[in-house]
């Protein structure tokens, strides 16, 4: 895992052990998370929907969209200049590239990296057939567990990244899990990212809305980790938006350039809702997809040769009546299949999708969407699943309930992914032997042996009688979930963390918020 | 489409023009069904859990079971007898078959074969690269409209059969949508043969629960179709399930034998609850799967040679706390995977799947499972799949509410498996060029040209904002789905029906009626 020999600073004495003991406690009494598990090592197939005739013909469209078209890096004299010396024809702010010239630069773009956590046992490879999983990113508004929507607050925050670091199946921390409205905008970035250093021991992401941000991430990663540590290595993996179609702004670049620099990993991500920023159709906005892609993407490696960068692809398409994004639809499932087969072809590693809805409330209607468009995520063979859990109405809402739901399906993805075990315990033919026919096979050596991990055992699901369940409260799937999420909550233990790297940090987040008046804009 | 060069004579005038234009005028309006759909030709890839080595090691382990333990046929000499002299070792009622017998019987059964309407238009390819969506099947219980759950009726038969009708990515009515109470058992299947006939115009499925049963339901089809087209043509597919483990009863073979004989399609289907009908492992299941089907789909052939007959295969798996059946799990989609790959090998068409799920009510844990187990059947290439929308309650209970939003789910099934528009349209070169960099594609030429057809409409999702939909009563999924049906059914039409065929389809039905006495066991 750790490619580097290091260790971070903060991990070694990090490892979480009351945090564990605690999760093992509640795990015994039937109420808790269970046990960790690691990023997900994919035994099975990816599913393709392009031949390669489709591939070159996309690709060959992306590249004519970036010589003839051109791409503008706006308010960014330092990308122009780059560009420019590289060998690009920069006119005003739009960038035109020769034919190739992308896909070059990223030749020193690894296709695999390690993004460290403060507890190795939690650190994640990104790219090969590893997936990981992290929690939705970015709602202003949470659902909160008395089924109230309203602003997201510091508190909701902590609370997300606590149920993250609780849940088995979610790999990372992510980001802004929700938007703490209640801390002034410009001091925010300093609470989100001590929150995920503090109350959960998994990777996470960095600011990106000001290059500053995402500066005092890095100083506090350095921190954390060590100065050394951080520049050898990835402890950030952030999230770079392009401005679709064909933009990046200077907010993203000042952002992106910060972490290239400091040899952390972008994902440049065409945020796209098509029909809006892409063309209507599927292989349309796959062109333009790959075109920004390679773009933002080859920038990283003229910051930085061989700084970690994702190929990234957010999928949605509008209704054509309200002009609102329409999710677990065909065509983004189709785009997030495509673009992924884009990605391996060009070495990098993916990120799309998550479980996704436009659905108000944890009904029938999110969980078609988020279960079609997570099913479509995992076998396209991403690497990196933001919104894995969590996300409602379009992403305006961080949903308690929802999260406890999707954390379960995440779970059932990751035994999936396990494929088929062909051993001889798999094979059973003992089993089918000692049981014959028209007998069955409850009571059977191969079943007592085998019943405790056969079978993903959900954790929300009521597979009960109907009379069972009537007798029970006749309870949705949410009301067990809200429930779920109450316990969890309440038994959330911090994971151990160096009190003088928490107190350095501490003083960090003073100083410069100090530093600075409140802004709320 | 018509593989025989003949039309069944119900069929020619009985296109449901006025149900037709009925469901052009309901569409207008806003409130229809829209237009029918024909069945799916899939032009996307099939998804693999399975190599070369994993599939030649079950179909090995297969050949073991049929050899070394057998398979029992109970309760019908016939059957014996026809493998005794077919060259098998018969003891008792265990049946032992040498080495690659089944697979060489079950070379004269089609990979591809149709089934014919009485609506030419609803006829459908079954196999190859076709999937056909048939509504649930079996359910004692509905969730009637009023959310009350109790015992189906006949009315609510008619009203299933008469949703699949104006349902557009329905293809098939299906056969017991659900089981229709209130009529004597004994009688019941002529009520219900009769309503697929009377109330849609599309495939349906015929009695298995007594051979004397399937042939009225054959004589029924006689006075359809006409008896000449009846011998020459499939026009029914019904359900002929394996009582695992390893054992055929006397009830299902006696209706198989009946439908073979007439040339009638059989899915041979073992019904599994891992870890109760067969091994807790996938590949064990498959391999047990994959015995039962050889051994029931090769007596078809020998009954009549080219008969259609599918590989069918029910996959769930028992709650090890409970021993209730659970839906949507992986190890399900798993075993649906691989037993697709292994009824391609044998060149036969394959059912698996549906919409299913073990909630209660039509909450997010009936949509999660269902979304996961449809799009592993979809993706597994299956043929024909049953309880497509409609099944709640682990198959207890078929729900008006869950049925409206599975075929939403349906709808976007078969856009999905249009794949990858590749053609300059497609590509959508001139739309990129036309809005370059930092402007929107809402108002482009080609959005212009293309969005009455880019994006699956959903009829049951709400994507508008969170204001207007409180202004709208804060409906959840459920609530929007009850609407839709309640309009569907007070706008339904029949189609057209020969009234001399009616006729003589209700002298037939009266006459065995009163030839029999009610019996309600």
């Amino acid at each position: 895992m750790d490619d580097s020999g290091q260790e971070p600073s903060g991990g070694r004495r990090g490892r979480g052990e009351r945090g564990g003991a605690n999760a093992r406690r509640a795990a015994r009494s039937g109420g808790g998370p269970g046990t960790q598990l690691t990023y997900i090592k994919r035994a099975i197939n990816v599913y393709e929907v392009l031949n390669e005739e489709g591939l070159a013909l996309i690709e060959k469209n992306a590249d004519t969209v970036l010589e003839e078209i051109g791409i503008e890096f706006r308010e960014d004299e330092e990308a122009l200049a780059l560009w420019k010396a590289a060998g690009a024809d920069v006119r005003g702010e739009r960038v035109h590239f020769p034919k190739g010239m992308c896909r070059e630069l990223l030749k020193t773009a690894p296709s695999i990296y390690t993004q460290h956590a403060r507890n190795p046992e939690r650190s994640v490879q990104i790219g090969g057939n590893a997936t990981v999983f992290a929690p939705v990113y970015g709602p202003p508004f949470v659902r909160d567990l008395d089924g109230v929507r309203r602003y997201a607050t510091i508190e909701d925050f902590r609370n997300f990244v606590k149920l993250s670091y609780m849940a088995p199946s979610i790999h990372h921390s992510g980001g802004t899990v929700c938007e703490p409205v209640d801390v002034p905008v410009n001091k925010r970035h300093l609470d989100m990212v001590y929150s995920h250093i503090k109350y959960s021991d998994k990777p996470f992401m960095g600011s990106v809305t000001a290059p500053e941000r995402a500066e005092d991430t890095v100083a506090m990663c350095k921190i954390l980790f060590g100065d050394d540590f951080v520049d050898q290595n990835t402890v950030l993996t952030s999230l770079i938006n392009a401005n679709s179609p064909m933009v990046f702004d200077g907010t993203m670049l000042g952002a992106l350039k910060v972490y290239a620099r400091n040899n952390q990993a972008c994902i440049v991500t065409p945020f796209i809702l098509a029909g809006a920023m892409s063309p209507v159709t599927v292989a349309g906005t796959l062109t333009q997809v790959l075109a920004e892609v390679l773009a933002g993407a080859a920038l990283t490696q003229l910051i930085r040769p061989g700084a970690p960068v994702l190929f990234g692809t957010f999928a949605s398409s509008i209704s054509m009546q309200s002009g609102a994004p329409t999710f677990g639809t065909p065509e983004p499932s189709l785009v997030s299949y495509g673009a992924a087969q884009l990605a391996r072809r060009l070495g990098l590693p993916f990120r799309t999708g998550g479980s996704l809805c436009g659905s108000k409330v944890p009904d029938a209607q999110a969980a078609y969407e988020s279960a079609s468009t997570l099913n479509s995520t995992v076998l396209a063979g991403t690497n990196f699943v933001l919104h894995a859990a969590g996300w409602l109405e379009g992403g305006l809402a961080s949903c308690y309930e929802k999260f406890m739901m999707d954390i379960d399906q995440l779970g059932m993805q990751q035994k999936f992914a396990q494929g088929v075990d062909l051993s001889e315990n798999g094979q059973a033919m003992d089993a089918i032997r000692e049981v014959g026919p028209g007998s069955h096979y409850l009571g059977c050596s191969h079943t007592q042996a085998n019943f405790q991990t056969a079978f993903y055992r959900s954790a929300i699901a009521d597979n009960n009688s109907y009379e069972q369940w009537l007798a029970e409260g006749e309870k949705r799937a949410e009301a067990r979930a809200n429930e779920m999420a109450r316990r969890w909550l309440e038994t959330y233990e911090a994971p151990y963390l160096d009190p003088a790297i928490d107190e350095a940090l501490v003083d960090f987040v003073a100083q410069k918020k100090n530093s600075m008046p409140d802004a709320f804009t």
